[in-house]
């Protein structure tokens, strides 16, 4: 153990797409934990797309970070000291409000066990975590997939993106991924499993070439994207198709409002639906999830990539390379 | 009975703004009723707005209605000639296949009889027909009002709007209402007794008027028009706010690709969700729909208007002044 604690606190705002200088690593001494509390030292970090709108002036479901705050995420970490009952040293947990530091003394009634027998415990923050139980609910209560429909993926080779597209396959749908290179393309169609995926970066009409592989329309699109992905994805929409907004990551780092083209008309004739989701929603169902997950992923048939960035010391680069698609599956920062 | 039956044909698809050489009066000869069929006579023609979308040369729910044909649309006749069991001469029933005409010989199998006793029967054609049934389903099924909420509907002074706003009156909602003149917003204000309206072409800020209004966001938006007013509406969604799109007349004559600004991103803080619909989806629930807008039309709680154009030589001119909001409540032809 360390006597100090490296950890990166937010020096301004975003303007646009985050810089590394928009965050500041600072050494600050090892807090004691208090009674109830466990003393965490980290392994695996998370960065996820969602901590863009945490940047963000402005209240949304959760606040936004403050300057000077160490920054918002996740991480599995190894319990070092425990003043909490059923946690003892060498314990391994996810806490999902850890930070972007190298220990956190935390209250240990936050914490998820993980158990390492079961699976490599960074599996905890994609597969098996956030990233993994949002694609489950995502796909199968918002977008209610139905065996034998096609279902679209946008960020389909991220961890949410690539778990859904997976989930919707092992349902008997047909699945439909869009990723923004070949080998994420080859990834997904290959090891995956995708009946089909496409390069919206170099396929030109993006209505064109989602219609040519889905050529009775789409019952069920996970959007992890919005753009123009999304309007072509919403054109080719089926009778009665679902639309789950998850995320919309084509605009988190627009400085100026995103316009296109007003397609609410194609929701009339098709009957079709669009509604955004948070996980936080499911809570309750998280057992239900992640047994369905880890069942899935012990069998063979839902497979996991990472992409690991080693040393806390990076996490800002990380960040700033998953935004801009820089990972094949869950982004992740190798800490300990 | 004349005997020459003056008809309205599709000249030519508009282009933008429908004008009145689109279409072609002429003359035909009465057509004879066939075993099983009716001839009538057309009272009452209605005008809709989705009628431009029939006059498209592109498939939707419905194929388009060729060049030289009757246009489509619905009348309420009464019974010329009956060769079909169960009608008799003088009857009055509702067609909604009539076509812009005098007289149709008509399959009896499709027509809804009209009970003249218990209200004008223009009213099968506005707020004891489609129109209402689309209000009802729309605002109780789509938008699952629930009472103390706030309900917003646009399009709120036509036939549809009227009846939607009054409904989430009558289920202890506060009723918004968005119109096109201060004369309109005074009626539903007054005579219908919405909780608030707004004039969307004089209030300015649409998003700034509509929160005045609604001060703890939108829990139902009833769309009949699209645009800048729904893009203010989606801004203001409270949580678990639901859209539903019935029509988007601002778009309807556009002659380019509108565009604005992307705010699906807006659903997922909200867990929100926009959803399409027809009415035909709800043909089974129709009788439920009908006694319960008579219901409430004869105990004075449900109100209604209507705009009536005289003489069947008017029709697409009524068509047109329906489309740019000249109407206040449901846009009728007397034929008759």
């Amino acid at each position: 153990v360390s006597d100090s604690n490296r950890r990166w606190l937010v020096r301004r705002r975003p303007e646009g797409w985050p810089e590394v200088d928009d965050f500041e690593l600072v050494e600050a001494p090892i807090e004691a934990p208090g009674e109830g509390q466990v003393l965490l030292r980290n392994l695996y970090l998370s960065v996820d797309p969602y901590m863009r709108g945490r940047l963000r002036d402005r209240d949304s479901y959760a606040p936004p970070v403050g300057i000077g705050d160490v920054m918002v995420g996740s991480a599995v970490a190894e319990v070092v000291e425990s003043r909490a009952a059923g946690l003892a040293a060498g314990d391994v947990v996810e806490s999902p409000t850890f930070g972007w530091q190298e220990y956190a003394a935390v209250d240990a009634a936050g914490l998820r066990r993980v158990d390492p027998e079961l699976a490599p415990v960074s599996t905890a923050l994609g597969v098996l975590g956030m990233p993994g139980l949002t694609a489950y609910f995502g796909m199968l209560d918002v977008c209610e997939l139905r065996p034998g429909t096609t279902a679209v993926v946008s960020g389909a080779a991220g961890a949410v993106g690539s778990t859904a597209g997976q989930i919707a396959r092992i349902h008997g749908c047909r699945a439909v991924g869009v990723a923004g290179s070949d080998e994420k393309v080859d990834w997904l169609t290959g090891e995956l499993g995708f009946d089909a995926a496409i390069n919206y970066k170099t396929a030109g009409s993006l209505t064109r070439a989602l219609a040519a592989v889905c050529p009775v329309g789409i019952d069920a699109y996970f959007d992890n994207v919005g753009g123009p992905i999304t309007d072509a994805a919403i054109r080719l929409l089926a009778l009665r198709g679902r639309v789950a907004i998850c995320g919309q990551i084509s605009i988190y780092n627009a400085t100026e409002a995103q316009t296109g083209p007003r397609l609410l008309w194609e929701l009339v004739a098709r009957r079709a639906r669009i509604e955004g989701f948070l996980i936080f929603d499911y809570r309750d169902r998280y057992r239900e999830g992640l047994e369905k997950l880890g069942g899935w992923v012990r069998s063979g048939e839902l497979r996991y990539r990472e992409t690991v960035v080693d040393g806390i010391e990076r996490t800002p680069e990380a960040f700033i390379s998953m935004m801009r698609g820089g990972n094949i599956g869950k982004m992740l920062v190798k800490v300990g």
